[in-house]
């Protein structure tokens, strides 16, 4: 089976730590990970600068990391404006911030979900009026989808009405995220086996935290329920790290072995994986950084998915 | 569905620290982790303490163990005067060392793999020729069932042969164990499905490591497979840890918390759990200690399993 990992750590990671990374080791970072066989990645948020210093570069990133071949490069926009300057740039996708959580809809992007809904409608008419081959995809990962730490408990049939509304809206792919690492495997396969019922071939993919620990047990799970695509970010940096030593997001070295191991072919190469961290080390330095396979290595008895994986 | 969670930090975990912790600490940490609601305790191993001097007290903590209320103390024992001992000092279980692989069985307890299988039945004599109510249990977890740092691949029919012999030889249980963090979530679905197979109701639990950080990861797919028992240790101390940053067992807390959310009754309660990790640090100052739940603390909408989960 083919799964795509879908590498977050130059939006998602970066945009979490305070520090700016130059943008030309943005550059090497991302051809990098392409190198190990990523073929997508988002790289940027085009946001106000004076809001994420980090993410100021985002137009000049795009423009270099459309260069590199085989990738998809995505980009997040918070809104119609951020959409505009993604596409001037050339990104192939662009992914929207949705959250089911009205409270936390309204901290991270002053927008309630009503309200958030009718963007993403806004945003998927401006691309249908765009010459073929200039429209991007637009994805939309529903944050909070499992539990939301500012409102506790967020409904599953507000989810799925959210869901139903983005397709409807014109997204392209609509996943569901754990923004807060609130999610545990059952309800993880419930949920997803439900998305796959509830919009079928736009049923995007999953975006989980290991906040608690828990980032890979429920990808397991998310596997179980036919999912196809994961987010991660190398290193695990960025997320929702709540607690020193609580990496964010799942960490995408160790979610590329545990996919391999199990027999499915993700195209990346681990060893190759673990030698871009050198990247990110070598611009942040001091910079905490996440991940087991990176120090213990891989088993003698591992084989990549492609050439036969003893699974 | 009740899940057993296996505490083997006061044995497994202490046993990898160079430093011994204090007999009276030994007995306030094992009262702790019972007040937390584990209810089976693996608190000693009876082995030469010129070997282990970190086990030099395992009848006075066995003595200790078998007076707290609720509990099932296990002891591990390398050969028939280690569970002699054990007996003696009233231990309700052993669990006996028996590796897949023949590398790892000789330089883990100097016997080739036939010469284990064939101590197991002598064992399993000795305790039959016990009085009644003085007969402890015997179990045994295959150890490098899903392969060896030392021998790379270990063949699943011997898994299984081993496995069927055991309980010819009078096992209780048995187990299997990925000692040295191998093993991949398809493979332990696999591999737990054909023992249930091959040995019905003496199939035991999982004890698995986080080496790699598959530790729930694995867990998920062994509940799919039906596995109801899984060892784990208080902080992850103890397994193999290859590399720093690396954690060997799977994290009683991190572990309790995924059951639970998942709906699964385990009967421990996590803060009270977290609580008990307290007595571990006051007792081994500086000594490193995971898990990812005593930082983030729990979400908001956790409910434990007797309560009815969310799941």
């Amino acid at each position: 089976m083919k799964v795509l990992v879908s590498e977050v750590g130059p939006r998602d990671g970066l945009q979490s730590i305070k520090r700016a990374m130059p943008t030309e080791a943005k550059h090497r970072w991302i051809r990098a990970l392409a190198a190990a066989g990523l073929r997508e990645i988002e790289v940027a948020s085009f946001v106000p600068a004076k809001l994420l210093p980090q993410m100021a570069d985002a137009a000049e990133v795009v423009r270099e990391a459309v260069k590199v071949p085989g990738i998809t490069v995505l980009a997040l926009a918070p809104n119609l404006r951020g959409v505009q300057d993604a596409v001037a740039a050339g990104a192939h996708k662009v992914t929207l911030p949705v959250s089911a959580s009205e409270a936390h809809s309204r901290a991270n992007i002053r927008m309630s979900c009503e309200e958030a809904i009718a963007q993403v409608g806004r945003i998927c008419a401006f691309r249908d009026g765009l010459p073929e081959g200039q429209r991007p995809g637009v994805e939309v990962g529903i944050a909070t989808a499992f539990g939301c730490t500012l409102q506790g408990e967020v409904p599953e049939e507000w989810v799925f009405e959210m869901a139903r509304r983005l397709v409807a809206a014109g997204a392209d792919s609509v996943g569901l995220s754990d923004t807060v690492g609130y999610a545990n495997p059952a309800q993880v396969k419930r949920m997803f086996a439900r998305l796959a019922r509830e919009i079928g071939d736009r049923a995007g993919g999953a975006h989980l935290h290991n906040t608690r620990g828990q980032g890979l047990a429920n990808v397991v799970a998310a596997l179980e329920a036919g999912v196809t695509t994961f987010d991660a970010s190398q290193g695990g940096i960025g997320g929702c790290p709540y607690a020193p030593g609580a990496s964010g997001n799942v960490v995408t070295e160790d979610l590329v072995f545990l996919l391999e191991s199990m027999g499915c072919d993700t195209g990346i190469d681990v060893e190759r994986l673990v030698a871009a961290r050198e990247v990110f080390k070598e611009a942040m330095p001091g910079e905490p950084i996440y991940g087991h396979v990176p120090d213990a290595g891989l088993p003698k008895t591992f084989r990549r998915a492609a050439e036969g994986a003893a699974s």
